[in-house]
């Protein structure tokens, strides 16, 4: 069931959450994927969605907690109650549970956690404790860990015992008595080796990440292996957790936003569009639109030096926008190609001659060709001095396309010299540099072609 | 290991390479990972490339041959030949393989096509015909297929013979005689399971793409359940194949890239950007370069209307980059935050008063914010008619910026309507429009406060 189909069974179910029994209710839902129960109480009212999950049985309410937005789980939570939940609780995924807890109000968070069990808690506070943004604060606590003498046979049945706690049994990790990483086994390894081999023979040497690594840096590792889980350790080598491919995506995702909307130039926002409050997102835009208009400022600042040739010649006004807006455009266009290279790694930072190379040779091409637009426009309009004009706009169009391109394609570069996420060269900043280049090369050329009266 | 460590050994290889034997070579590279074996190889010269891939032991040599970008694979089998490759080639995943098969030259394919075993010719040719994007173009054939009446233990039995060369055996399927899907059981299942029970008994009702459904649909699925695979079925519910969480990376990132190259006004390229010819490269960024040219042309005719009052009031050319990066920039912000949460299924086409209500409430509390600094700049100029210029300013940036926020959260909603790519409605675009926009609205209120002299 996906997303479309959710929409089609919600009024059913909102008819029976009025009308129906807890147990109509839970009798209705058994069918479905927790992830689909997730997303129809997502669709619902807190009070409805609140009774839904009431309705739900027991393992079904920790599968379905655990996909839930976190906003929306710390309402249910609050609303519902910290004693009736407990369980609920207990049972989640250690990851899951500690982006819960902390987005509970303090009050709350203190009840839930006295509810915990005291090794859960532990557990909780130490989750909790990593920065937001690094592998500790994603990895989960619930892996599998064996030990290098146990042989395979022992290890399934291990596994086995184990397995409903773990977020994973594919991927399981073999540590001494310090809990110290020493090598992988996979469960394939595990089910196609002869019983009798120890582990410390099948393993293989772990690749791992570190509790205080970038999330982008271990996702990227995970996918570069396209492991199911990358096992994290701490600064002696301990085992801390495990990063699994569905953090990845969530973390993919979370980081591909970003981009976004630093090129859009809009200061990331911390949740969904309509969660943010209206006031956040006016501030995550009011920073950046008044930075790129002070820029602009240049730019009239540089028109009015230039009044007298305006006054005289009007008609260079007429291809101002067009100036303007074509290095904007090709350098926003170099900008993209390069924070994406970036992004995906087909770009490094030491390519830098190359990428000037290319964006010279692109940006010569596409200069000429608007060039030539231009005298055909200059042309058409039948304007006085039309030969001139048309001049300082082949000459002005050539040299903004070809410094848009070179400024859109190495500021990117640069920022990563200066270890700042490139993304931030955001094409409306990349545009607004260009805008007053452009003005300013205009300015420069019109003024040889048109020189003021003596 | 990662890219760095790679950059860190390649000289030693390369010394290897003039130097060593095809057996040195095999036993330096056999501690590494075949994914950082292929990391390697990009970085090395065709002929040296061809040189490593034949010291590599045959099954990491498959391995590898996975792993290496499609352009590269297909170099180094034209260079080292068909039939010194033959083995490696059949042992591929069948996706991998179709892939690599579909980007050789005629001849060699057809060469390539002879030198395979014939099931898993027509096995090729079956997954070639699926049009590039569907399902079907990137799932493989090799799954783990099950009938309903094996026990748990026969299954992981069944499991044990065919694990090599299956490419997961965590998700396996349950299909009749016709190989039709029932039911899906993971390996952890049928290790949790009793031994005795049978497939039938312990299956869940399979959730399903079809191989001709939109690959990104096909991978929203699979991210919506967490899963590890996705079946794949035909038009009869015959299953043809699995997609996987790996290929679910690639997917999203290809996505991704293709939404920033349009959100960045550059038609999205096939490859990355250096493999990319530098005549692609600018064919892929002149049609929009031309595109939002003639539009801003219109820019450029309106403001020919207005020349006389141009003429008396110089001035409001100084302000005319501020007015039209304004409008601009605030249509990118709201562009990017809608086709982002599209993108992530924050927002829906459905939701469109909810969002005129929120863009209207931030563009005009922006549009003051910006205004503001237009009265500000216009009496720090100590222009003549500060203060009635001060007026047009104002007017003018409130409504360019409420325009833009419209226009910009509008039109990717008017693209998923019209089921085009709202990415489309790139930051350019709206750019450009808003731009136009912005210069007609300046005039009209400008020429308001400065009437022509009767």
């Amino acid at each position: 069931m996906t997303r479309a189909l959710v929409r089609l069974v919600l009024p059913d179910v909102q008819d029976l959450l009025r009308e129906g029994t807890a147990d109509d209710v839970a009798a209705a839902l058994a069918p479905f994927h927790p992830a689909d129960v997730a997303e129809l109480i997502g669709q619902l009212d807190d009070e409805q969605a609140a009774q839904l999950v009431l309705g739900l049985e027991p393992q079904k309410r920790t599968d379905v907690f655990e996909l839930l937005e976190v906003p929306l789980a710390a309402r249910l939570l609050e609303r519902i109650g910290p004693k009736e939940l407990a369980p609920t609780v207990a049972a989640m995924a250690s990851d899951d549970r500690a982006d819960l807890v902390a987005a509970l109000p303090d009050a709350l968070e203190a009840q839930v956690m006295a509810a915990m069990p005291a090794e859960d808690r532990e557990e909780a506070l130490e989750l909790a404790g990593y920065p937001e943004g690094t592998a500790g604060a994603i990895m989960t606590a619930d892996y599998v860990h064996l030990s290098p003498d146990e042989t395979a046979r022992d290890a399934i049945e291990h596994i086995r015992q184990v397995a409903r706690k773990r977020e994973t049994i594919y991927a399981t990790y073999v540590v001494d008595q310090d809990e110290r990483l020493l090598g992988a086994v996979s469960l394939e390894t595990l089910i196609l080796a002869p019983p009798d081999e120890t582990l410390r023979e099948i393993m293989i040497p772990p690749i791992y990440g570190k509790v205080d690594d970038d999330q982008e840096a271990v996702v990227e590792k995970l996918r570069h292996y396209d492991f199911l889980a990358l096992p994290i350790v701490d600064a002696a080598g301990i085992m801390q957790g495990i990063v699994t491919y569905d953090d990845a995506y969530d973390v993919a995702e979370e980081e591909a936003t970003e981009d976004a909307h630093l090129m859009g130039g809009v200061s990331p926002l911390p949740a969904p569009y309509f969660e943010t409050s209206l006031p956040n997102i006016v501030r995550a835009r009011a920073l950046w639109l008044s930075i790129l208009f002070f820029t602009e400022l240049f730019g009239g600042s540089i028109l009015r030096q230039f009044e007298h040739t305006l006054e005289r010649v009007v008609a260079l006004v007429f291809f101002l926008p067009l100036i303007i807006a074509s290095g904007g455009n090709s350098g926003a266009q170099s900008a993209t190609l390069v924070i994406r290279g970036l992004a995906v790694g087909d770009v490094e930072p030491k390519d830098v001659w190359r990428i000037v190379r290319r964006e010279l040779a692109s940006g010569l091409t596409l200069g000429a060709l608007l060039g030539l637009y231009g005298i055909g426009v200059a042309t058409l309009w039948g304007l006085d001095d039309a030969p001139k004009i048309a001049v300082v706009v082949l000459v002005t169009l050539v040299a903004v396309v070809v410094g848009g391109s070179l400024l859109g394609s190495l500021m990117p570069l640069l920022m990563v010299r200066l270890k700042i996420d490139p993304a931030i060269t955001s094409s409306p900043l990349v545009t607004c540099l260009v805008d007053v280049l452009g003005i300013l090369v205009y300015v420069l050329v019109a003024g040889a072609v048109f020189p003021p009266p003596a």
